[in-house]
């Protein structure tokens, strides 16, 4: 009999949900729709049946699932039982945990998706072998995942992590999401690079897209190259500062953002360098992510195996 | 038979020393001057004959040594064997822990002395009864430790809590002692407060003080309280990104500076909350460090008893 898990990433318009066994391999991957109404109330439902279908499907492969690991778009409570919120979802206050293992029989095991996709990169990505890491998303916003000898920083009120929320110092000031003024992800995001081309821009181009950006730099536009610039001395400055007070061996960058490849991440470690505490410099990685939107349902399926002690016997088997 | 354990605080001109019982009560505290000739080589010798020297003293007590805690001033290998480098005491590659217990037969715990002020306001100083805590020094340079779920954050490069050393932004380009430039304790230590106060002076005054600015700020000067406001600025928007990095629940702060009380710490919160994620705001403390010079001697003894479990056994007695 294999043991299997189940890998489950809730986004914004799908679920993605895949069965993968300890050795972190995919058996089965596939996705349904977010159903957003009602403030998310179906969503529990809609995954339980999901599974129990696929479950009936799978019964003759003599797969055995032990647990689940699922990872959603807000913070967890700190006891790992609740969602506390999830905005792009409609929950406050979502016991996930209670309403899936009451109906499957399965223990299930909560992380922020975040933190979700940077333990992915640790056991099968960017940071395989590595244990203590900086996980960066560049994307709509800034999103991040610390994990210190392998076990992602949750933190007191849920908030670790909330690197997109490092302030940062601009003579402009840009409201976040958040409601704080300057944070990280106003000028290191997807969003916050446009924002910063658009202000070099004599026209206004409501429409500019970071790829337009990148498309541009590559033509050798000389202020695409500064809005990058900018950009990145912001984000190298705030990595630095991570790295300083953490002490990492690994930054994964992952995200839209990433795509852009090593016109990104040269520059960016160029400007961690600068700014890195000397025991630490030379001895580090500027990666980017490699498992693009499977991260999550991978970190998902670790989270479960870390936190029941599964992996420290499996662990020797997967090297 | 009361078990008692040996702290340590090795400084660049004393050694302070002390025996403590497992509930942290002080026995006997005592200190020796720190001999730097010939790159602090006989240091280990020195703490060895002058523990030899109390055992002798103390024997009538029927106290029996179980442990050694010693801070460095200086980063610790990973493996805990040895300091790298202590500048100040003249050690590169010191291979204290084995050179002490091979003398006296008692196992010997060695960690950072920033780390172990912060482990000792842990246990016996301000941030009593928590188990997640950022812990920064404004004195001479800007040190810290972070302690996360009761552990401190050594690092891969033993540089963890290197807060110091956050890159901060200026016009002004100032040169730290690290090589690097503009690291966040040329600004907001002692020395930074200082530089800054010079900058804005008309004459040129080289023998200014920290205190003086201090007592400037209380006869209302208004040149010293902007300074004051430059510090706290670039120390409130460092502090609000490592908090949004690890999300801890209580701030503490000491050394030199730490002395100015609520003039520092009031201006500081509210710098903390400007910057701080909201879901944080308002559910974390700053606190003045309580332990003074004592911080390192207990955070050097906590970490001995919590390296061995042996806290956790006598951890509800402490309460």
């Amino acid at each position: 009999m294999i043991k299997q898990m189940i890998g489950i990433d809730i986004g914004g318009t799908t679920i993605k949900l895949a069965l993968i066994d300890v050795y972190g391999e995919i058996h089965k991957k596939w996705q349904i729709p977010t159903n957003i109404t009602e403030n998310g109330r179906n969503i529990p439902t809609d995954i339980v049946r999901s599974i129990q279908q696929t479950m009936l499907e799978q019964n003759d492969q003599q797969a055995e699932i032990i647990g689940i690991g699922i990872g959603v778009p807000g913070p967890i409570s700190p006891d790992g039982q609740i969602v506390v919120r999830a905005v792009n979802l409609g929950w406050e206050d979502m016991p996930l945990k209670s309403a899936i293992e009451k109906e499957l029989d399965i223990p299930v095991v909560l992380l922020n998706d975040a933190n979700a996709a940077a333990l992915g990169e640790m056991w099968k990505g960017a940071a395989r072998g590595k244990s203590n890491l900086v996980f960066v998303t560049l994307g709509t916003g800034v999103g991040g995942g610390i994990i210190l000898n392998g076990k992602v920083i949750n933190g007191v009120h849920s908030s670790g992590g909330e690197i997109g929320h490092i302030p940062i110092y601009s003579q402009e000031q840009r409201t976040c999401g958040c409601g704080n003024t300057n944070c990280l992800e106003t000028f290191a995001s997807a969003n916050g690079l446009v924002k910063t081309m658009q202000n070099m821009m004599e026209e206004n181009q409501e429409n500019l897209s970071a790829v337009d950006v990148f498309t541009w730099i590559e033509a050798g536009d000389q202020k695409a190259m500064t809005a990058l610039t900018i950009t990145v001395n912001y984000l190298g400055q705030a990595i630095a500062g991570i790295m300083n007070t953490v002490d990492a061996e690994e930054v994964v960058i992952g995200g839209g953002l990433s795509g852009a490849g090593d016109a990104l991440l040269i520059p960016l470690k160029e400007k961690i360098d600068q700014f890195i505490f000397p025991a630490i410099r030379g001895n580090y990685n500027v990666s980017k992510a490699q498992l693009g939107n499977d991260a999550g349902i991978y970190g998902a399926v670790y989270s479960y195996l870390s936190s029941n002690e599964i992996l420290t016997m499996e662990e020797t088997l997967l090297r």
